[in-house]
């Protein structure tokens, strides 16, 4: 499925945080397998974003209908795609309902880098990789590499 | 304070949630209160971002130390600052610890919007404002607006 609601929760442990809708078929293979994957596309492949968003698991196998292909995972048996520049493996720690939502929070017990796209600092190198963002109302951009701000947080918390 | 670490969590109720360290002067003021502000301010002010997120409320007053202005809250007491493109007023429901943060989760009471920043879609118009992105270890960035592409779920999904 694709996600617009996620966030890091925790450094250490290394904790993701997913909003998810009961409704859906990946809520169910997670509550049933107690892990998942989290999978960072680039921009080049949105449309793959929009593919897996628009379609549902309930009805059709996604891997096969978009040929998406797949890289081993190495500690869980979670998908995690060729195409990523990162990807996560999880495993659940806590399903909690929020409103309409489900929140999933999982363990980060395995991490999949391009590491050619990743800079010194552990950031991602704009100049090699431009990521998927997703702006809302079917609409999706990515991140501009021209004008990247260096604002040491030491200098300017001195005001 | 500057957060990294939040996301959207159910449309109905509105609710919103920031992963923050129990050890922040915002943490206190969070749980004394039972309510929090969430504003979105624009690339031109990610310099006042990096200020806030440098310093601490536990040694100094930001608002003053900063010049931060600030608009009316209209539903609560949180601060709501003029430079946002977008705020939200909370009132907290949820807050819990996973790992080395707390889980703070508000519901949406209020929304302040410059509304001639959205565009009809309800997103934000990005010829109009450049959002405030955080790439990590003190890189900012904004949003391209050069190459937005609409992909259509209904369509993508049927592959």
């Amino acid at each position: 499925m694709a996600v617009a609601w996620h966030t890091s929760i925790s450094f250490v442990p290394p904790l993701y945080g997913i909003a998810i809708s009961p409704k859906r078929f990946t809520y169910k293979l997670i509550v049933d397998s107690k892990e998942f994957g989290v999978n960072f596309l680039p921009f080049d492949e949105a449309e793959l974003v929009a593919s897996v968003g628009g379609s549902s698991g309930w009805e059709i196998d996604k891997f096969r209908q978009f040929n998406i292909a797949r890289d081993k995972p190495v500690k869980t048996q979670v998908p995690i795609l060729k195409a990523a520049y990162a990807a996560y493996e999880c495993r659940l720690v806590d399903d909690r309902g929020y409103g309409d939502h489900q929140l999933v929070v999982g363990e980060i017990v395995a991490v999949h880098l391009l590491k050619e796209a990743f800079s010194p600092e552990e950031t991602l190198d704009l100049a090699k990789v431009s990521p998927t963002l997703y702006l809302g109302s079917e609409r999706y951009l990515t991140a501009s590499s021209e004008a990247i701000k260096y604002l040491d947080r030491e200098v300017y918390g001195k005001g």
